[in-house]
């Protein structure tokens, strides 16, 4: 272990010097958690607060990892600097492997103005958000000037993307058929531009009359309206349109000062979640596990209510 | 407002005594929390621990809906009582319809003997699984022989279905192609049966490969080999097979004494879940709206880290 991994005042100084080793340790660490990760954290928090950030989310199948890569390399193009960031399915065949080889495919790879890093889904899904986000105030703090989180669409949480990235983008394809049912009102409120990928293949002016008609059903906590762009990831048509639709997205955000009530939002959310965890590991350490088990077992035969088994294991008034 | 809703006691006497407007008043009550839900379930609960429950999930368009139709006029068939949960995923367009339509479809409305109702996922995940779980618990304690819980998968917190269901189905289609990385790990390692629907129509025979290949990568915590049923929901074929597994499976979780383990394990859960949101509770009424609110300022805009402002809200020894 080198001294910079000990330190993280020294790895987060490497990191931002350019050093692109020490930049994939410091992700690995914050990804990590713990006390060296906020240790990391303090020192970066800081610095962060300037990237354009962008949740992309979809089904699967819907084209997202390619559309990151045309989108990266469209940025790159341009001269900024790029963070992707993907939430895995993790599923036992495909691995992880699926983004970085969409990514390879785009000549990104190599490329020190790219960092490419998937997450894993296994574990906690609370614990999974809060990952990301200090992957992103890393990434952020670091200087990248776009990140890309890419989440897999169609779950319970899906919703989760919007308390990571100020404005998210919903990848669907022509056809949605059968999978309208799929893309719940959630979403629909939460996705601030619509993309109708694989445009080239089936009729993506459905998709799009389908998309405008839930759009008019679905209410918005804001005024802005969310356009729906055409893409076609394969050949990179719309790709530079979807870009614009971003910039758009965040000049709207600043100028009406939400992108400050965005962060003082999350910033309350994650308070309020550290202040529930903190709560919950001091109580767990005055509470022996015989009288768990005890409490457990009695819950489980059901001979005593949950409020009742939370009142003997925590209700004692002045405790 | 009868008298019955204000008392929970009578509610749930009619109910068990087979008022069908009484039962669906009570799932109400229960679906809605709060304290008379409290009630309600206090008198529930030692009445239940009898059902067969059984958790089925899969991507959209998989035809579970149209399946569980046809598992509950089979079970009906057999003179067995049922209650069907859909966790609904409240697309404007299709609305919570779609389940009840089945259901329609398989001349079961009307039918004493099955009790249906959709879930919508608006607002909290976690919120959503206890609500599932007291509703089952309510079905439990008034008698349904077998208790369906409908989830959407393919999404972040899938897995969850198995912290509501000891006995979990995946229904997936032929030609699972792109969608095979929608199918992650978790869910593999907590389904104790799959099904290949729509088996009449592509190759089902290669999907059961497929599935079997994912299988033997995956890792239990049992020695239960998941059987692989083929079905048509569309014509019943394969639903009686399927029937026959849930029993198999139930049959070795009583054998193994893993049912009391798995009720053990999710009283444990909701213990831990009610602990966390009691302290959270305490806490929140003792910090002020304005000590809140000047703490979040000082993260969101990074002059504070998040540790240093939960100690400054809890962090005081002797509080």
């Amino acid at each position: 272990m080198s001294r910079a991994e000990l330190d993280p005042e020294l790895l987060v100084c490497q990191a931002r010097a350019g050093d692109v080793r020490a930049r994939a340790r410091l992700f690995s660490l914050v990804e990590n958690g713990g006390l060296a990760a906020q240790n990391a954290l303090a020192e970066l928090a800081p610095l962060a607060n300037h990237a354009c950030v962008v949740g992309i989310t979809g089904p699967p199948g819907a084209g997202k990892s390619t559309l990151l890569g045309r989108m990266a390399a469209e940025l790159r193009r341009h001269g900024q600097t790029v963070a992707i960031f993907a939430i895995d399915p993790s599923s036992p065949l495909t691995g992880g492997a699926i983004l970085g080889d969409r990514i390879r495919m785009q000549d990104l790879h190599g490329d020190p103005g790219v960092f490419v890093r998937s997450i894993s889904t296994r574990g906690a899904v609370g614990g999974l958000a809060r990952a990301v986000g200090d992957l992103v105030v890393t990434a952020d703090a670091l200087g990248y000037d776009v990140i890309l989180v890419e989440t897999v669409g169609a779950g319970q949480d899906e919703t989760a993307i919007a308390r990571v990235a100020p404005t998210v983008v919903l990848v669907e394809v022509p056809h949605l058929g059968d999978d309208v049912q799929a893309i719940k009102a959630g979403i629909l409120e939460v996705t601030d531009i619509f993309v109708v990928n694989k445009a080239d293949r089936g009729d993506a002016d459905q998709a799009v009359a389908i998309l405008r008609a839930m759009l008019s059903l679905g209410q918005r906590h804001d005024d802005w309206v969310p356009p729906i762009v055409k893409t076609s990831a394969t050949t990179g048509d719309g790709v530079p349109r979807l870009l614009d639709a971003i910039r758009d997205h965040r000049a709207y955000l600043q100028r009406e000062g939400r992108l400050e009530a965005w962060h003082r939002e999350r910033a309350r959310a994650d308070l309020l979640a550290a202040v529930r965890d903190r709560l919950f590991a001091q109580a767990m350490a005055r509470i022996s596990s015989e009288q768990l088990d005890a409490l457990v077992d009695e819950v489980a035969s059901r001979r005593l209510d949950l409020a009742s088994a939370v009142d003997r294991l925590i209700g004692e008034p002045g405790c």
